[in-house]
């Protein structure tokens, strides 16, 4: 039975969570803000491909915690690739054998593992997930589920080639849908180009994609050229014609059919609706000093990234902050 | 003794209505959420300039009550720019007599005055006055006060252009400084430039100008390269060489210099703090339009307009909003 430890039990890894212990895992989930509705409750999906499901995993609030639990042959790091995570899993990762799996968001997350682990099997991965931590524990789910995982360097050896054919066969089991790809690069440039487009410009106007769509007629056209300028990147760093109009445009068939169904609230606004702060570094920031290093201009990607920067600022103020002049 | 209305009794209103008492006018004041206050304790001016004044002008509810102090030689249009503005204010016009002086953000807004008040002068206003309502009747007055102003058309009746100059000179008279400008659209497209950089990133980050400038290194560029944008369209429109890259930088000079002191709240941010829409279209949708007509491509300020748009929906959603998903 392969041991599985999540690490951040927000919308992605409680429905990664129930994929794993449908398959028959041992799955141990590091809670923060949910522990204690997880530990008592167990986790609740209500899901359009799943439907409502419910199920207990080994609940803990911590890595040290769920050493017990282990030694992982998997870590799932789901929470934001906030920078300084890869130091917190040390403890869960056993040398030699625990592949890390990062279902995050973002461009160039994997550097820090890599260095931080080089004895273990590092699985980079592309989540499609539209899911909305409702409450403590309980997970709202669309109807999409796609994981496409690769390892990290696409030229790693055959046992880490091997460790992510293993997992996606696992997710399978659990009626997961986990491609794996030669190279994974591709489809995490395409997934950063919707992030880019939703993440920061939802979470700005506090609109859902589908009402932010709605709002007016040059609503689309901003997000296409989002997109276009992660392509111009992309394609700078050694990725041409990944991002081609034609993905661009099926990627912007999901939020448009939602139009017909209600929105989806992507996790940066979810952020905002809760006072914490967004994870601007992972998508836009990394994008951007990849850009940077190419000479690539990107006017859009830089205007979003300073205002989602802004708004982190008011959101987490620190002692640099000054309030607004008063005259009396 | 000139007989002047003043529409809108927000900040700018509050203190033009204060400049003309000083000058002997008599001012009577259209006020709309702050008129309980007002008429009970008269406004309180809390001012870098003017120092901590109050005074009471004549406080009216509406256009219609306001007649009956009339008829005036001046109506001061204090309120925001939204579409439907000028025909709200037809009582408070004497045809042939009553000057129509636009003290709001914005470009292209004179139009619609001209076009319902042909018989009447029209001037247009270009306001610096960094004001904040804290609370109804009390105005917090920064460090400057200039009131830029000309006739529109620049080629209007000397009639028209001697209705400027005795405003002006009101104005001096009561501490103000109002000069007058043959063709003000000029100086009109430098506050575009300023207000289309400040309100929008301020008001979608929920940072002050200081504040948003501290966020991040990237901050000042972005704001710089708006400026710059809405230079591209005032030059396509007749008006090279006003945004120029000194004037932009003589501008900037203004927030930055709030560094140091505490910063200021455009009057979007302080719009949407109170859960207000912004006037997006005077200044940003505007501007946009004219930019289209040339063909001139401004992608930062198109994105924007279009957050700010978004931002404006979910402040204020109509029929066609349709809540998130839920699949339970």
């Amino acid at each position: 039975m392969a041991r599985v430890c999540v690490f951040g039990a927000g919308g992605v890894g409680c429905v990664y969570a129930y994929i794993l212990h449908e398959a028959g895992c041992s799955v141990t989930a590091v809670c923060r803000t949910n522990y204690q509705a997880v530990k008592d409750n167990g986790i609740l999906i209500r899901s359009k491909i799943f439907g409502r499901q419910q199920f207990k995993p080994t609940t803990v609030q911590s890595v040290s915690e769920a050493v017990q639990h282990g030694p992982f042959d998997y870590l799932l790091v789901c929470s934001k690739a906030f920078p300084g995570t890869a130091a917190m899993m040390k403890e869960a990762v056993t040398p030699g054998k625990t592949a890390i799996v990062l279902a995050q968001n973002g461009i160039g997350g994997e550097d820090e593992y890599a260095r931080l682990y080089p004895e273990n099997t590092i699985i980079s991965g592309v989540v499609y997930l539209p899911v909305t931590q409702v409450e403590p524990g309980v997970v709202e789910h669309g109807p999409l589920e796609r994981f496409e995982i690769g390892t990290y360097p696409p030229d790693a050896p055959s046992t880490a080639k091997a460790q992510a054919q293993t997992l996606s066969d696992l997710f399978k089991a659990g009626g997961g849908s986990t491609p794996v790809f030669a190279d994974v690069q591709p489809q995490r440039w395409i997934k950063v180009s919707v992030n880019a487009a939703w993440n920061a410009t939802t979470a700005l106007t506090t609109c859902d994609d589908a009402n932010y769509l709605r709002s007016s007629p040059i609503a689309e056209p901003v997000v296409r050229n989002i997109m276009q300028e992660v392509g111009l990147i992309a394609s700078a760093d050694g990725y041409p014609d990944v991002i081609s109009d034609a993905v661009i445009e099926r990627d912007l068939e999901r939020p448009k059919s939602r139009l017909a169904t209600g929105g989806k609230e992507p996790s940066m606004l979810t952020d905002v609706r809760h006072g914490r702060p967004m994870d601007v570094e992972a998508i836009l920031g990394n994008t951007l000093r990849i850009g940077q290093k190419h000479g690539v201009k990107t006017p859009c990607l830089e205007m979003l990234y300073a205002l989602a920067k802004a708004r982190n600022f008011a959101i987490a103020p620190d002692e640099t902050w000054v309030p607004i002049a008063r005259h009396d």
